[in-house]
């Protein structure tokens, strides 16, 4: 199958390129580096040294003798992603290229500007290049278990049946997402779902969970081949970052209650979920929702899982509360459907002390490159909320 | 009150703005000119002669007395809406500042990134304009009846009582757009949605249905403030469209079956819900949904009263089935609600044959500016399909 992976040098497009590359399909990926460009625009970098991206792709040939092909450019540049389709003709993309992080949405008028045109024109432009050059090819996009938000019902698939005054209607499921980041998502699965219903085309929309983890199976192969980690206030999702806390000394920073529940997932896990959808493909026509998560768990769940973890390894943890920069709920109904991925036959790799302790080990080898200063949020939801409140939180108590 | 206009220009914001003004408000307007632009564009035009802004500003003041304020610029530039906000600090916005059309958002690539990128990163500037210099301002946005396309079941306004699985909550209503710029508006709603729940903006979203008729109380005081009425497959609508057709003698141009069905209204009634959003404002925090509309009508039903009101007027009228340049359900069942303004007090002005007659006597008046070519659909909602149809369709039966 000939595969393209859109944000292959990310967290979570890198290890996937490889996955599929060492499944014999031929693999193609695209990036822009904004996500490196974030970084230094922040003073901040991955935990894990990465390679370049063309030194990756050098050290996968030599360790799998595979090639994967490389296209550096903005899917928002339609040109561009039209002449990448027209030479690489895939049968599968796989969409990861977008701005990932809420709080770097909500950081300023400018980022959240950027979040929404690099997603939805981004992923528009793409629609277009699959539309004229490879109607047949089916769409994997990555979206977000947040497009839901905390609704007081059931989460289900993408779709809801709806009973109202004696009719009845299967529709999608209403999005109340909670940042500009996750809006942006919700705009992408309704223009992906336009584009199935009126041009034909084929999409998986798998609404993921939180992911965590660092090591994969080809990754492991040498370290060369190690991807990205970010433990930042922006790129650092809660579990990876509480890891990272617990190592070098810092409290565990638990937003405000530490009641907010999510769906998560093992990144080999994202690996098994990609090739499952894309080797089970979408219909010509249907729009497709996956909730791709393993596990719920709160906040404080997790920062327990992390400390009793730690505590075996030597590391004295602290959780520590924080006034929470978000506006979400605190304390909620949350119980979302994750069935339709098990009966494609995933395995879930579920979330277990061991499982934290193996990660912890491999966040020690890379302890001295963590920048502190990076992890306390400074963004907040509604700005001039909450001033004074962090800094007082941050001094020793 | 501190009143302004977004799309002041157009077929609906001059209007707005004389009678904001006509009511002694302080109104100011901001337009880019974009609608002019495409029209230059294709090659089409206004069939009512319509002055510049400025001319029709000076005429206001002439006839009125009273002064309207300009700014021309995008508010898609982030300085200048913020500059603008700054200087008016209005106390109500209503935005009418959006690519309309669902046609031009289908003709190609460009028009449609153009009505995505216009629409979406305009009304995100909006907001952060509002949140950081007027947070207390009211925000009236136009929004359409489109955003819900033609579920199985009721459409509510806005949300709807959901119940499932033994639990019940108040959600977005589910959202499936006809087109590319409908969902730009999806778009725009959860995007202000988002920024009543956070940061507590107000904010009344007005899904309004197809606007009809030319005159206004205002513009009838002086033939100068007339305003710009659109009969081509772009920014024509569909009765507009038909009472054009009728009076040049060309045949009514029913797309497929003509059993579409939707909620229409006629321009003194838009002016009149205006009004009552503005004088009624929403809470702090509220995002407030009115669907927009006093009567539904299948397009048959239209050509029909069309076809009847122009023949006692001594017109020859043919009604002619067309292919269906849409991908939309030609027959189906429709039923929305559209109580929130009526019970604000809305007194609708009905459609009735007197009413045609009306309009097709200004448009009299104007025939001889109609360009004929500009009239039959050439945009296909998927390219490709129906080549040779309509071509075939166009030569005399």
């Amino acid at each position: 199958m000939r595969v393209l992976i859109l944000g292959g040098d990310g967290y979570l497009g890198w290890p996937t390129a490889m996955r599929f590359s060492a499944r014999g399909h031929e693999v193609a990926v695209v990036d822009n580096f904004s996500r490196r460009r974030w970084h230094v625009q922040h003073g901040t970098g991955s935990l894990t040294p990465i390679g370049s991206l063309v030194d990756r792709v050098e050290a996968w040939h030599q360790v799998s003798g595979d090639e994967i092909g490389v296209f550096v450019g903005s899917i928002e540049d339609g040109d561009f992603v039209d002449r990448v389709i027209a030479e690489t003709l895939p049968e599968t993309i796989i969409h990861y290229g977008e701005q990932p992080s809420a709080p770097y949405s909500m950081k300023s008028r400018a980022t959240a500007v950027e979040t929404q045109y690099t997603n939805v024109i981004g992923t528009l432009q793409l629609l277009f290049s699959i539309r004229d050059r490879v109607p047949d090819c089916h769409l994997v996009k990555l979206g977000t278990m947040g497009e839901y938000g905390t609704p007081n019902i059931d989460i289900e698939e993408g779709f809801l049946e709806i009973e109202h005054k004696g009719r009845r209607d299967t529709l999608p499921f209403p999005k109340m997402p909670g940042s500009l980041y996750h809006l942006s998502k919700v705009h992408d699965s309704h223009n992906i779902h336009f584009a199935c219903r009126i041009w034909g085309l084929r999409a998986t929309d798998l609404n993921q969970g939180v992911v965590y983890g660092i090591e994969t199976e080809e990754s492991a192969r040498d370290e060369r081949l190690i991807t990205r980690f970010d433990y930042d206030e922006y790129f650092g999702t809660v579990l990876n970052r509480f890891c990272v806390q617990a190592v070098i000394g810092h409290p565990l920073t638990v937003y405000g209650e530490g009641g907010q529940t999510r769906g998560f997932l093992n990144i080999r896990d994202t690996l098994q979920c990609v090739e499952l959808a894309a080797s089970n493909p979408a219909q010509l026509g249907e729009f497709r929702v996956f909730n791709q998560f393993t596990e719920q768990f709160s906040v404080s769940e997790l920062a327990e899982l992390v400390k009793r973890s730690a505590e075996e390894l030597g590391y004295p943890v602290e959780v520590r509360t924080f006034p929470n920069p978000r506006i979400e709920a605190e304390r909620h109904y949350y119980n979302a459907t994750n069935t339709k991925l098990i009966d494609l036959g995933l395995k879930p790799h579920l979330l277990g002390e061991e499982l934290v302790r193996s990660m912890l080990r491999i966040i020690e080898r890379h302890k001295d490159r963590v920048i502190e200063r990076a992890i306390l949020p400074t963004t907040r939801w509604k700005p001039g909320e909450l001033m004074g409140e962090v800094e007082a939180a941050e001094r020793p108590s």
